[in-house]
């Protein structure tokens, strides 16, 4: 309803403002019987925090996360994780001129409108800085889902004009974070840093996007119609400031194919199974789960604080004004999202999992053997 | 959780299977004193129903409502409506050969993967016979919604590689339902139609897309993140079956524009309210409605039943197959689905007025006066 | 949000007016696989329906249920079940008199003062005629449970200041039904429609209270907090039209028992498990089962309509009236509640299962060893 | 689902172990423009925490609330409001012995049984310490159902056999704050003190009752059926830890009254509405609220934490075992309840009038008048 919780069964909840105190984020639903400490948390937020490079934002926030219930010993209890990351880098002060006079294109208006008000200070509660919230939550879903064997990896497939040729799962693995475009083709990345840089000397922006792709998704998982594996993720993508287009399979493309060459035929796997004999359909038929693997894309519009002279007006004084949003932003989004897609992916994924039975809700399967000892008993079995 | 229910407040759960009983809707959550008969209902369905055309199934559905409850006198009395339409024109028997055999990027095989069985008649739940009680749901929003000044409108915007010219919303209006590719540009329709007879011909289908908008939608409707406005409009469209991307404003586009040139500078409106100079932002900034417009696009794949030579193996006798789809099918699906998506634009932005305040959620404002006669007494004021 | 929605997994949505055409539900998250037909929902209708005695409502009505989805060759498919009911002995007439003078005690005011209008006709909404939606739905939860060795017995046990002795579980499943107040206490029972025949006579109508008991139930189910059993089941009976109290385990008199006497010390069950010694905890503890039987009461108020002379105000007039409810009307409500107790305790106690993992949401286990004949194939598992 | 959120517009989440580092509670849904400060809720809580006297717990807690966004300037901006109470005296290494040897009538059991582990300090998730967090939200709700003159209060009304006499409203905001008892009748409260302290030197506990009450609740709230005012209320008070019974109006000993005697004329008030004669129906007629103060009750077992000798086995050794609970435990929990059911009920009522329309769910009606200085500007209208 309010915009502040995400999940079903797996359920994340949030707060926070751009320069406030602190952001926090409960995630409750996660299985007991999961070994998970701050590190692991850490990890994520790591990839995601600003400051990393001269293409992301100066502002020097640690990100560090801590846990405030929902652990024992080093493993979830099956109660909820409260976690809080402090704001150590506020300094709302500069944007105390755009009070009264919204930013362009930004949700200052916006908010107000609804609210009557809003946390002025950067963005406040619209901020990009809240998917800090999100980034911890879907490390957790991500362990998780590493005990079921399923994995998921995005890389920015296009940064203005500059597109990168289609890569695998394993070269995404394996180059998506080593440059600071966080493009899995690395010859690609430079040409798109280049670009970037070019934007950012004429103080200006510039969009992009993301691939994402899921593999180890059991067959079977998502629901008919309204709560169809597309429709939640396309809920969950859409839902990352910024973005203005979802895909999945052949995304936007699909409407120039004929069914007889985008059909695929069915054939026996090696096992046995039935199986198509390709994967244009994005690992989704009917709104669930082939068993192939999840792939799609996600659309960011360039960020809109920018250093050029723009124009707005003050609803205060009813005056026109020249505004120019000095600040510490950056000037392109997704290589920083690329953590926030591929969190969204795996609560939508996990929450799925839960829904379909494959995760016991309650603990995970192996529990009592890895940490029956000390004072982690395992209890009398629930059957 | 289980995919048959829409909305938060204005909320829509459905039943029913392509050649079941009967489709059926519950909306619950409609405000008292909307004046509301079965025609107004009727008259949308009459849009979607089967047989139009010679571009659409010819499976003969006369598709008529019956409300059960939730209306006294011609006005709703604010308890749930129930909704339903009969299947008359159900033949399931030609499905049989395909019972264990799934049909080529159908639900088929998911659906079974899923519960281990599936109704098999025509696709059973996943059949878009489903949207049916969306377009009933949809009918019922529409007429709240005039109540508050909001229209929406959609055509179809491309077919295959024809790309209607922009249109105008009121060139929507005007001449979307002239034509049966319900595309507000004769000419292109006229092309579009050649193009899809062409497949047709050939046992083959096409895909394509769909433009939609939104005017009259006041600012400030939308809530912070998980439920942002383009969050649950995303989600609303990727559920309609065999859609693959979703976009607003510039939408995938908006990846190769700079932030200057996509940012807008607010100017005064003749009331004095600040306002965007233009309406590349598709009506949302910060996930909430600036009182612009809200536009996008919603792409579908080609429908999947071709009667073209496909290969399918059975997994009860574990041998391989040549299939033909024959039966009644649409050989392409944006013509059809127009009602539908306005449906579920209407749903959406219904939703949204009822959480932001702006419609009361019991009765609408003006009841009393419009109905204070005979029994439909207006009662002792809420307050 | 609305008032027509019950359950979380297993969920349950109604329309319907006590003198409009017909009542319906809508049953969501029913897994595949359980063998149903209609048989199995009307056995459970015919317990509730009027007209079954002297001391219930002359009314007549048949509440022959349809199934219209949902169900395929006698087994269910995991997709949602849409049941109608239609009214066939509705004479909405004799109301007219209290549309604008507010019968005694009924929702009549209420339902105005909430939605500026109401369906008049015999409560309309507000009336328990509504609960043969939950009894259909609570037939089918029932018969989910059956497959789990849970099962649930209730009996009237007190009828104004007659109140029964306490029964077995055993003597609830042999005797509540063989009587017509449904007191499982055969002897109770004719004191009981004495006391109910005394006051019909009068014009006067009188309260009594349920137990209730749930045997089966496997431990560890509930959720912490505002999800525990007693909460969940306080709603589900709390929303029975005419309920006044809540309790279960020692409900009330709890209060009167110091913690030594009250707590059951922990003894090891003959397979080893720790079980309390005794089960003055309701089969709950910390919100959550024991594996006890869980138990516990409801108390009615007496029916508000009654013939005998009573004083209202009618709103439009601003006259002062006298007022006797005629009409076809239970002098006492227990008796016919107790099919809807058992039904919302199945509702409860199966949602609980899904949540807890104790039942695939999907699919029943056994399925497809039951019914892989014919054209109910079992798929590729959902592995 | 999982049990840790409350409310429907109005959105509780907590999170929080009773020996863990920090308990936690998130609140989205508040309307914009509230002046609220950490005060108020310092407040509340400092009303329901250990070691006010000598019959409650002696531990040490200063429960100090941190509010770390959703504020600003003193006024809340319609966004979430996060806040942490860290716990000071955790000593959880005595509970060590009770790890596979669940203390009687605890959670112990019922929590290993279900997740197969707990946080075994002090009863963990399962401890009436998470009831902080109720306090600190319910102290939001409180002042933003002042704005709208509704007020809720609540007392002790039974200890053990110790029952008091009926009070007014006006005799519960003077004396309840009193005396440690919190029974508004001071002569009742020395009684009960005396027979809780005369349990508590004997090593044992004892039950007892709540009397609640709200006044200033407009007529008209409240849904049909399922989320109806008693069955949200219901399921408010038995989330309550260690609570077996809810009541409202005549509660149980309304099955003992005849519809005569209970049923309540209609009369016209002075400002020419209907009101009912009486309030017996405890401010509810079908569910839904008629306007007169809501009443009810809600019963408490005896604390189960008691140094008498008792029993209990342990699952790891299979050994059985004497225990005696030692600690800092209350001897009886209703005087430390009270704040707590007036959260519950707080929170209850205000839900209500979010989804009734009665109150903005994004601003306060009379927001921009109050704090349109400085930094707060009002925005543009909604409309």
């Amino acid at each position: 309803m309010n915009g502040n919780r995400f999940g079903r069964l797996f359920q994340v909840t949030t707060y926070g403002e751009s320069h406030g105190d602190a952001m926090g984020v409960t995630v409750s639903g996660c299985p007991a019987g999961l070994e998970l400490d701050e590190e692991d948390v850490q990890a994520e937020l790591d990839r995601r925090k600003p400051g990393q490079s001269m293409i992301t934002t100066s502002r020097g926030e640690p990100d560090a996360v801590s846990i405030n219930s929902g652990i024992q010993d080093g493993y979830t209890t099956g109660t909820p994780i409260g976690m809080v990351i402090e704001n150590k880098d506020a300094r709302s002060g500069k944007y105390e001129p755009y009070v009264t006079a919204p930013r362009p294109s930004h949700g200052d208006f916006t908010y107000s409108a609804k609210f009557g008000t809003r946390n002025w200070g950067g963005g406040g509660r619209s901020s990009a800085r809240e998917t800090v919230n999100w980034v911890a939550a879907g490390a957790i879903a991500k362990k998780v889902l590493e005990t079921e064997g399923v994995q998921v990896k995005a890389h920015v497939n296009q940064i203005g004009d500059i597109k990168a040729p289609e890569v695998t799962f394993e070269e995404m693995l394996e180059h998506t974070e080593e440059n600071e475009v966080r493009c899995a083709d690395p010859e690609t990345a430079e040409e798109m840093r280049d670009l970037i840089d070019e934007y950012q000397q004429e103080g200006d922006s510039i969009g992009g996007s993301i691939y994402f792709e899921a593999q180890g998704v059991p067959r079977g998982l998502g629901a008919p119609r309204f709560d169809s594996f597309p429709s939640r993720l396309g809920q969950a993508m859409m839902s990352i400031p910024a973005t203005t287009a979802f895909e999945f399979g052949l995304g936007k493309e699909a409407r120039e194919w004929t069914g007889k060459d985008r059909n695929e035929d069915w054939e026996f796997s090696d096992e046995g199974d039935p199986v198509p004999e390709g994967n244009k359909h994005g690992g989704l038929q009917g709104g669930i789960t082939t068993g192939q693997p999840i792939y799609g894309e996600v659309t960011w519009h360039a960020p809109t604080s920018i250093p050029k002279q723009q124009k707005t007006v003050d609803w205060e004084t009813g005056e026109e004004k020249e505004i120019q949003v000095v600040g510490r932003h950056d000037p392109v989004l997704p290589p920083r999202a690329v953590p926030v897609v591929e969190a969204m992916l795996n609560l939508t994924i996990l929450d799925f999992m839960l829904l379909g039975g494959r995760i016991n809700p309650d603990r995970l399967d192996d529990q009592p053997g890895e940490y029956d000892t000390d004072y982690h008993p395992s209890s009398p079995d629930n059957e």
